[in-house]
């Protein structure tokens, strides 16, 4: 039983290779029909899908609500689905983009040229949307993409799925080009993360737990999309009008995402005119503060402001819970960032052009930012499109991840019978 | 004591990566100013480095001509270190470069901007004058870098390292910049390839074994620099004389690098034309051809020609030897580079630019050419300057890794008081 699933996951990895050849070679246009035509199938086979979702549904009903909100599905939803299909449609394809080219002295003409990455494997949890958005911006960017979705929301990944493979098949697309791994085999992940031969990519998107395994156990490339330990930095030359309603936008707007604020630095010097004020709009809001001493002396009231441990420093609380910790200066604000972030997105609220730029500078973040609030991070506000994810690695992909970024590059290099002295 | 090594190597790599924070905001005037600083050093510490290296070899008596050859160094070699970081201080620095910026509906100001990795470490082999390149690749891109070179030439690594390092003390560099592994003991790189909280990127160079066992037990992103098993497809539409030299030239020019061919494919039309003259001058040359049944027939003779084995066509020689193989057609080619090569660098030679253009659009390697020889893939031929490696990787860097592909990049974000809605 072990040894087959292993031979039909390596199968379905090889098609998947085979796959993508020709997948690098469709033309963008023909690529957004098949989008649009998946876009259509979704809604017209809601029925199906919700069917799907409902058995899904029934079956998880000892989870928690937000689980369960993240597992649901609607006929909003899947209009939100069927038009991001259409946004992926209407994004630049990144194929075959020239992006630099030059001629040697010796008369090559080199062309560094986007190409797709290949194989893309997706490893995920329980948002159904997640599996047409991958299919639609591994599709566009010309990779192939294996799926490996939370065994709660196997029904309703596989109704998206086959609903989708559908049109890829009127299409005539290779039978690799988008694939489900549909058991619900733990195992099927660890052999998954070995067929290095096939897959060149793996992006693990859901929980620490599912990230540092897929990390521990993959020998396939890993672009991890890790947790939002983000903080706003009160500086001293701060607006602090401003700098409340940055702190309140990162922090509440949606509370369970992972560009919100987890953590909020207060310099020393303005402490005790920001802090009072913030801290009760916090509490009129519903959120749990954690504070260090100088935090709790100045809400008067260990009770309303419990202490703060090291690791509510580090913790990622996607919930109504902020750490707050008063620093001594810009130096220490930028030393704890780098030290207890998790790399994510970090704002400074300042009016001071030099602070500003020692900030922006120094914090070790993908993105950084200046008086505005951290809930940017992402592809939609950026100006990107739908993402993938949002990188929290250095290598190859940092912040959102796109279109562009679900490619590589190789250089063409055009000759004349030219051979080296 | 393995318990001081463990303790050691990550005091090692936690001092590189508070040192990487410095090293990033240098100018480039005084980066370049210390690089020159450098290369004088080399020069004037000559006779130290002469003499620590007498020491290498005499110890590695026992090792094969090559290996000699490869730890050797002399006036020659020491005066091209120092030309090296010259020229790496005449390269235009990449960091702080704006790759892009834009402005968002909502009137943030965004800039993509291009900064150091972090901390590099770098896995290597025999030759010593990696050790001189390698501090100056990442101090020029604001890397700290971890050296650990080959057991067999430490004391000319030290000698070169502790040349540099005294340089990097002038300048009054943090200390944890450049640091080199001076230990014999082989679980050093067991230990260093799990400091993933400190270290960012890990570079093995060298052969197979090594590279595998990089792979297997880093839990750090790795780049590999692997074999190439680098491919001439001489079709049926080429120029036979230009064929020919870029088969000599690829093969001969230097065998024992990553860029020289491996295996040479030939259209059946004219393998009864092309391969005769062809291989008449490869046995001049010395070249053992290990060719398919039907080269063999073309050859007339399979004492000269000795069957080609599966094994052979994945085979990297690094020596005179050459697999030849006869397909039918552009596509079997292609399907053979893509299945048997190392996705390093390939070639076709050809008259016909629709045969041309579905090779360089299909064959899957980070460096693919029309009617020139492959042995052009490397950063000073593409004139990137000095490489790290190059990369057969998809992920990052692919093809010849120079100082921007030590790089990554952060969205700097500055507003006015931005909220999201």
């Amino acid at each position: 039983m072990k040894k087959n699933l292993k031979t039909e996951l390596t199968e379905v990895a090889r098609k998947a290779k085979i796959a993508c050849g020709s997948l690098a070679l469709l033309s963008a246009a023909f690529k957004n029909a098949v989008l649009k035509d998946m876009a259509a199938a979704l809604l017209s086979k809601k029925s199906v899908i919700l069917k799907a979702n409902r058995k899904d549904i029934s079956l998880a009903k000892s989870k928690g609500k937000a689980f369960i909100d993240r597992l649901s599905l609607n006929a909003l939803r899947i209009k939100q689905m069927a038009d991001s299909l259409l946004d992926i449609a209407k994004l630049k394809d990144p194929v075959g983009e020239v992006m630099r080219a030059w001629d040697t002295p010796g008369g090559l003409s080199i062309q560094k040229v986007r190409v797709p990455i290949g194989v893309v494997a997706i490893v995920y949890e329980s948002r159904p949307n997640v599996t047409a958005d991958c299919i639609g911006l591994c599709f566009k960017s010309g990779n192939s993409v294996i799926l490996r979705g939370g065994s709660q929301a196997l029904n309703s990944n596989l109704a998206i799925f086959n609903c989708l493979k559908e049109v890829m098949q009127k299409h005539n697309l290779a039978e690799g080009a988008i694939n489900l791994i549909a058991t619900t085999n733990r195992q099927a992940i660890d052999y998954l993360l070995k067929l290095n031969d096939y897959i060149d990519l793996v992006i693990p998107r859901g929980g620490e737990e599912l990230i540092k395994k897929v990390v521990s156990s993959s020998s396939i490339p890993v672009i991890k999309h890790y947790k939002g330990i983000c903080h706003v930095y009160v500086d001293e030359e701060a607006d602090l009008n401003m700098a409340q309603n940055i702190c309140l936008n990162a922090k509440l707007q949606r509370p369970g995402v992972c560009n919100a604020m987890e953590s909020m630095l207060v310099h020393r010097d303005v402490a005790a005119r920001f802090l009072p004020g913030m801290l009760k709009k916090f509490r009129e809001a519903g959120v749990e503060i954690r504070g260090c001493a100088f935090t709790q002396k100045i809400a008067n009231s260990s009770n309303l402001v419990r202490r703060a441990t090291e690791k509510d420093y580090r913790t990622e609380y996607s919930d109504l819970i902020l750490s707050v910790k008063v620093v001594d200066d810009l130096d220490a604000a930028i030393a704890h960032i780098n030290e207890y972030g998790s790399h994510h997105s970090d704002s400074i609220v300042t009016d001071n052009n030099n602070s500003a730029e020692k900030f922006l500078k120094q914090i070790d973040s993908a993105c950084v930012y200046l008086n505005a609030s951290t809930r940017f991070t992402d592809g939609g506000q950026f100006g990107m499109g739908a993402e993938i994810g949002i990188s929290t690695d250095k290598l190859h992909a940092r912040g959102p991840m796109g279109l562009e970024e679900l490619t590589t590059y190789k250089y063409l290099v055009y000759g004349s019978g030219q051979v080296r002295v």
